[in-house]
């Protein structure tokens, strides 16, 4: 292999012509173990092939942001499946040996059918699931610890990385309103795994001995007391928990989808009356479906009357705490006994970055009760404040808040102010545009940037309520697979809507008003 | 701030001296908000600071696996902490406006420091924790995903990053001896959560209705029958689950630490003569504290009599499937009900990849019973084989498998042999040298290439078992904090040991010589 040895003997890296003669003399030599392994392994190789990537996903991304090309690159799963499925034949073939292969094309090659086979979230037109155009940067600061492979569980070793998360941490729950020297924090492998490590720990302290002695040993059923529309991993972590998904009691919700204070009050009220354990109270700022804050100020008050844990999925909405004009929407998230954000949602790091809070520190050593003695050293005993493996259900961590921390560092705060005032703002302009049409209907007044609304032509407006819920689902799917937009569907209330997430901050209201007429278009053709 | 405006308006980049008169003229003017998130996503900026990182990479991996400089950069956590929360306040600082500031310089100096203050794992000296020297390549292929932000959940949102993660699932398993067409698989974010989902899939087919439920309506308490040196993750999935971690059944091990078979017959005999629910048998390939691997074929007919559900964590092990010299360990793993194998450790992948697996990939839907209307859409019901959501934890999941798909692409699978074999052989060849010390005490014969000894000079070895045990821990955290060798210490039988595991590919036997020296040159002055 021509490349890699030219690579490792030469800070100058150059890539020989196929034509060079030593090529040719040494192409049928056969490469020992050590030698794939120090190929595999060569700095050189690295520098070139990252110089390449840097190239590649530049164009890529100056291609997409500037709105050329699909959103999605629609392709039928088993078709994309067999072509990933190719390429590690072609590595595991003898064919595809070292010596007559260019590494650095085949890289390219590869790099390129990932590219031209995903799912453009920086297209401006990208307006679906809650997952953002991320900040470009955070990328590259995340490769310097994945390269270096720079993990946690314990601090020696991710010393930086732990160092980094802790940062993060802290900046982040101050700027929520926690106070500086109470809250505590960590950092996982994304929202589902967050909320069910708070929800874990408001377990454990709601019902003493269920870490040791599981939940057969109690004589009352509990129950964990959420939104009516939280997020299904709130509800998936009843089932993990042990808890059953039956056991979760929804709180109704107002006109606005929010989280009925009164009838919270009454829940907890009759629950307590019956002498049944409640594991937590589960709000959301902000619900999935539509984009409600619920009115966490009151909903604490509530918890607090009745001595309740109160856990608040803030995955979305957290980042409101951020932005001036916003930070409202989250008036009482300090209030909260533990709290989720996904810093991969609303402050626009690529997955996956989510933080849980609790408002007093020591609960995060609620989660778990356990040692290991290859891990934790009895020698350094304070270490266990900075080993993650004490707090997270990860043992080997990524060092997932790099990016983040990268970002910070370059930008501050008001960048993810700007992304949120930006994207929150059109959502609200949206709206406003949707109001305008005739033939579009608007859900409800959105709070956030999620906006749901139906298309409504005159051709459909009468139909049944099925034939207009199935032809919603029909022209999202031709809009989506056309690759024009990427937009989504939810349903409320048993009907089915569009919903857009607006969580590219280059998209504009143009573009919002590029999708109407998309959806007029493919909407014509369908009727 | 004219280094990202030159950036977005010429595709050739260059960055201008500050004496440029055009900097001069428009260094004073305000930066809207857009501004500045255009210069964030500034493709130019990707293209100029990607290609510094890749040269920041190289030439820190080319020292790093030199073996110049420290294994480990020791810092009190404090100092670190500080030093993270430092950079934070200056990007949020009225003086780092954007118009004064060399973004490169900053983002080249934020990179600097990560890569000083971190655990080198590519050095030569680095012997620690089951977390490898990653093939560094890897790392470029997981920068273009996480860059295009391309996650899962459902197969919309990551098309290609799902496909990935099939072929590499689908690869591994047959290597493993699954049947092609019976089997199936996940990745997730680590091999405890792998665990967890794996026993969570268990829980629920052993006990019908406790996704549902929840176990306080069961009347007998069921357990988990575990390898008696189960890595800790076992232990909390119990916890987690609801089960309880006292209702681990421990399987007491053989003389080589191995579950011993006749016992774990017993074992199953009695709980099913209680009438005790059985979750699973997790047994392990290889155990954590000194790498022994179970007898997976006489485990397999004893849970196959007793009809119980084998799982067996072959994190560490799992990737012996791929070498011919050592897949003899991993004999009967394709008999298990479920198996983990983390690619972050033996594939040589930055964290985390972690692979699950179930015999019969009808399993997969077990582990959760849930829909969510705005993610599984109905509209497309055959989508939901290829919508990780429905089988995984996590709902936004990131792209993990792009390393070890591209990786596996460029070498094949004689790579992932070399490293298996270069690293087993040196685990068996360290104990011979051990074996030939008078100073230096193996505790037992390798299985692969986790080693754990004791340093034992004269002066030491007839003092009590406490003073000698100290001695370890002291003595491994002089090496570990002088950064000239990283190892680990374990507790077996209630004696403190050191640990290491080869899991750099690149460490040769010289290196494991200088270690003996290095650990009595620290210990003479120790003692």
């Amino acid at each position: 292999m021509q490349i890699a040895m030219i690579f490792r003997s030469s800070s100058a890296v150059k890539i020989l012509a196929d034509s060079n003669p030593i090529n040719n003399q040494t192409s049928n030599i056969s490469h020992s173990q050590r030698e794939l392994i120090a190929t595999a392994y060569d700095p050189g190789l690295v520098r070139e092939l990252g110089k390449r990537l840097a190239q590649s996903l530049a164009s890529h991304l100056a291609s997409v942001q500037s709105g050329a090309g699909p959103v999605l690159n629609w392709q039928d799963p088993p078709a994309n499946v067999l072509a990933a499925q190719k390429q590690i034949a072609q590595g595991d073939s003898a064919s595809n040996s070292l010596e007559n292969e260019n590494l650095a094309q085949r890289f390219d090659a590869l790099i390129q059918q990932a590219l031209s086979c995903g799912q453009n979230l920086h297209h401006p037109h990208y307006v679906g699931h809650q997952v953002p155009a991320s900040v470009p940067l955070a990328a590259l600061f995340d490769a310097a610890t994945t390269l270096t492979n720079q993990v946690m569980a314990i601090y020696e070793m991710g010393p930086w990385a732990t160092a980094v998360e802790r940062a993060v941490v802290q900046r982040l729950g101050e700027a929520i309103g926690f106070a500086a020297d109470e809250f505590g924090g960590l950092i996982t492998s994304g929202g589902s795994l967050a909320n069910l490590t708070a929800l874990l720990t408001a377990r454990n302290v709601a019902l003493g001995d269920s870490w040791t002695q599981g939940l057969t040993a109690k004589s009352a059923a509990p129950v964990l007391v959420a939104h009516a529309e939280a997020h299904y991993c709130i509800t998936r972590s009843a089932g993990i928990l042990g808890l059953g998904t039956e056991q979760v009691v929804r709180v109704p919700i107002d006109s606005r989808r929010r989280m009925d204070v009164d009838q919270l009050d009454k829940t907890l009220a009759n629950l307590r009356n019956q002498n049944t354990p409640i594991i937590a109270v589960s709000a959301a700022a902000c619900a999935t479906p539509v984009g409600a804050f619920d009115p966490l100020n009151d909903i604490a008050e509530v918890c607090r009357r009745h001595e309740v844990w109160l856990h608040v999925d803030a995955a979305h909405g957290g980042a409101a705490c951020l932005s001036t004009k916003y930070r409202h929407l989250v008036a009482g998230l300090e209030l909260a006994d533990s709290v989720v954000c996904d810093a991969h949602k609303m402050l626009f790091m690529p997955a996956l970055c989510a933080l849980v809070f609790y408002r007093n520190r020591e609960h995060r050593f609620a989660t778990f009760a356990q040692t290991a003695p290859y891990l934790f050293d009895p020698s350094a005993p304070g270490m266990a404040e900075y080993d993650n493996g004490m707090v997270n259900l990860e043992c080997t961590k990524r060092a997932a808040a790099m990016g983040l921390w990268g970002v910070w560092s370059m930008f501050g705060q008001r960048l993810f102010e700007a992304m949120v005032d930006t994207t929150f703002d059109l959502g609200h302009r949206f709206y406003e545009i949707l109001e305008e049409q005739t033939d579009f209907e608007p859900f409800c007044q959105p709070e956030c940037n999620i906006a749901v609304f139906r298309y409504l032509p005159n051709k459909i407006r009468n139909r049944s309520a099925k034939e207009v819920d199935n032809f919603q689902l029909e022209l999202r799917r031709a809009v989506v697979q056309s690759g024009e937009f990427y937009l989504v569907q939810t349903t409320l209330d048993k009907r089915s809507y569009l919903r857009t997430t607006i969580i590219n901050p280059l998209t504009t209201e143009d573009h919002l008003k590029n999708l109407l007429d998309t959806l007029r278009i493919h909407g014509e053709r369908l009727l």
